[in-house]
């Protein structure tokens, strides 16, 4: 039968009850006859503190075991619940029993040992640096910093979805592997069951070797967004969302970039960009007030140990009301800005360049003092799929910036004429005829639509303060970095 | 603002309010001074009725546009919910106002239209192969079964995810893009940005083509399982599941078979088979009972048009108890039954050879009566992680085999013994070394722990009765198939 978990003890606290305690140790303190061993089980935070009074016991079996516990054994206590004498905890467990179910060596260890390459346990009770870490990403979960992110992790995944259910947007699986680079949003990963080495041996043998013989009979790829297929079932029924892995093969070894990570990708018919930019504030402030509520002990871990204050910005976030301005108000803000004082900016503000980091903190914190939605960006710097606004410069993008961050969401309504698609298509010389599908959905029952993208871990790290993407992903894939 | 969804109205019914309906066309009837048309947001199995009484409208401009009313054609709908005096439906829209948004032509068109390709809308009212509906998978969400089967999948997701987060799983999203063939599950997929057709021509030319160059800096894959991955988070936060799509680059072209699809691997730590049975138990009663309850319009829809009497069937199975067999007895009694009628089985049944569909079939209709899970399997048809037993020739496999189809979860308890599962591995002839990882589980801190698989199509398959897994996916990948 299963354990109870520690998280249950500490929550509901049924003081005098017997219990059993599976978990690993995380510390133990030798007080005379009083042994204090704290067992952890990642349910939660905290540890249980699981007290051993050898003069009671009186049992040379269980000293033996005792002993021998370092960080990392794996235990099962048995015992029963007491109210705690020491601080920070109510309860905590007078143990009447241990098993020692795996070691878990403090020092490397020889003879046997040795031929099974056991060496010290690496998670001794020390400050470990996050590139150790990142080395043993399959033990990190162990530490309190990654437990408290696999919880948030988890628990933000679980808030998203639940946000999404309960206002009928229905959760679409959009395919992983894709023919087209349908939005050219960066280099692609090829996908693919040929082998150069034997087809070298086709070619000098004077056969053919190309792609009508791969899986797939075509090129293949993994997919760089879900976008296009979710307008494909939002027109069908009504609101949709992705939440699925996507894929960049760029050379970008910095700490917001992945090659592999996750992505969530709402789309609503019937919907302009007033619709997407008050779902993608609600939204946010629900998932946001999710990691405030569920999530509070790992945030105070957080807030104390990773970022200073970040509770109290988090809490502002999802009190503020979000403003809106147009990218052409924007840009007017930040050069009257500049003009003010030559050096605020590396890069001068101008109409028609993306905004960078430095002018999206500046819009945040000094023009809206809070987070900001910037619409209206000018078509040459957004994807051709944005709906083109009457003046035929802009399009109906949005970007939604928040303080520390700069930009978490990035949507836009979609154009749904299709002669303005097409048009845009043939300027952008891509092939109207390769998006013949995408091209239908304006072809029969066009009708307005909407969506945002966010990057789940961008989420993350907004939500942690952690400071390297790497560290809010299970086991990050980039540049030259795929194992486990 | 986002207009109002049909199922809330067809829900609450709530009467002599003014509304706005935004959907689609799908049926239109003449009658004298009334039109009846039927509109559909995909929000819900049902339409809902608008009519129009041209005789009290009295408007040129509406019943032009009712004339231009097809199927598939977009429109927004103004009116006053009344009673509805037509069966099966209690409200109906007596309506005010009628704007077309998306044309969607019965035929094709020529003139402008040809030069923007336009065909007739190929959704007409009539009853479509399945085939053909493939072909078109970007515009099928829109007819009667694939909106049902888009909001089961939609449900069924919600239900897994909800049910693990209410027990302390935490959802793990294990990496896609893997280095190792961790499981020899079977053919895997590369991931490359070196291109194996130029490689080739480099190689035959004479030069050196090696995959330090490639973005890893070595060979990877698609993952086959997180699985392994999994298992390295649930011994440290005691509960995990992954919900991830996984790849098979296997040439099977069968109704059963694809390419890209979604995993469900709960892995929990403290954990024997007993406890694994368990779960799988609960899960699926669990979550089939959701969709009894969340899709109930859906499963009528599917019992009355794709597979009779799939209600009762999915009751029966929620409300019965899982027998348990061990693989020994069931081969013991299928090679009785076998010996009483020698036509039984196409394969003979033999203790050591995997059980084929008739087995299961059998075992479930003849033996169990009812759902039955198969425990310990010979080790030498089982995955190298399974636990060895004392008779050191089965493993704590189990499979959960259900009356129509057989296998639909596959879980074991994990060798949790370094020694014996690196021999299990050396006889295997896998290389300890490039599992050190997986094998640090065992170094340090290890416990028992199980856990399972369940096919997310394969489950959509059996509640749905969609007798091809392409139907019960959105975009199916498969031999020769990557559109869209």
């Amino acid at each position: 039968m299963l354990p109870i978990l520690i998280k249950y003890i500490l929550a509901e606290k049924p003081q005098s009850q017997d219990v059993a305690i599976c978990g690993w140790v995380r510390t133990k303190r030798d007080m005379k006859n009083l042994v204090f061993v704290e067992v952890n089980d990642g349910s939660c935070f905290a540890g249980i503190q699981c007290t051993f009074d050898k003069s009671v016991l009186n049992d040379e079996k269980i000293e033996n075991a005792l002993s021998s516990l370092a960080t990392g054994v794996s235990v099962k206590i048995n015992g029963k619940l007491i109210p705690s004498p020491a601080s920070g905890q109510a309860v905590e467990v007078a143990a009447s029993s241990l098993d020692v179910l795996g070691e878990s060596p403090a020092e490397n260890v020889s003879a046997e040992s040795a031929e099974l390459d056991i060496q010290a346990y690496p998670l001794q009770k020390k400050r470990h640096s996050m590139e150790f870490l990142r080395e043993i990403a399959h033990l990190r979960p162990r530490t309190n910093t990654f437990g408290a992110v696999s919880r948030l992790r988890a628990r933000m995944a679980f808030a998203i979805h639940k946000y999404f259910y309960e206002r009928d947007f229905h959760l679409l699986h959009t395919p992983i592997i894709t023919a087209g680079d349908c939005e050219g949003a960066g280099a692609m990963f090829q996908v693919t069951t040929l082998d150069p080495v034997s087809g070298a041996k086709e070619i000098s043998s004077g056969k053919n070797f190309d792609y009508s013989r791969d899986f797939f009979a075509k090129k293949t790829y993994l997919t760089v967004s879900g976008q296009l297929e979710a307008e494909t079932y939002a027109t069908a029924i009504s609101r949709v969302y992705t939440f699925g892995p996507t894929f960049r093969a760029e050379n970008s070894n910095t700490v917001r970039h992945l090659a592999e990570f996750w992505m969530v990708e709402p789309e609503m018919a019937f919907a302009g960009l007033e619709d997407d930019m008050a779902l993608a504030e609600d939204f946010l402030r629900n998932v946001i007030n999710f990691a405030l509520d569920e999530c509070s002990d790992e945030l105070k871990f957080f807030d104390a140990h990773v970022e200073k204050g970040i509770i109290e910005n988090l809490r502002q976030v999802a009190g503020a009301k979000f403003s809106h301005i147009t990218y052409t108000d924007a840009v007017r803000e930040l050069e009257k800005a500049a003009g003010n004082k030559k050096d605020l900016f590396e890069f001068q503000p101008k109409w028609g360049s993306d905004l960078q980091s430095e002018h999206e903190k500046f819009l945040t914190e000094k023009v809206a003092g809070g987070p900001v939605i910037v619409t209206d960006y000018p078509k040459e710097i957004k994807a051709f799929y944005m709906k083109l606004n009457d003046d035929e410069k802009t399009v109906r993008a949005m970007d939604v910036l928040v303080p520390r961050l700069g930009e978490i969401i990035g949507g836009s309504q979609r154009e749904d004429d299709l002669k303005k698609l097409i048009k845009r298509m043939t300027a952008l010389e891509l092939k109207p005829e390769e998006y013949s599908w995408y091209l239908d959905l304006r072809r029969y029952g066009t009708v307005p639509h909407a969506g945002f993208g966010l990057g789940f871990e961008r989420l993350l790290q907004y939500v942690s303060g952690m400071a390297n993407i790497r560290d809010v992903i299970p086991f990050p894939r980039a540049v030259g970095q795929a194992e486990f």
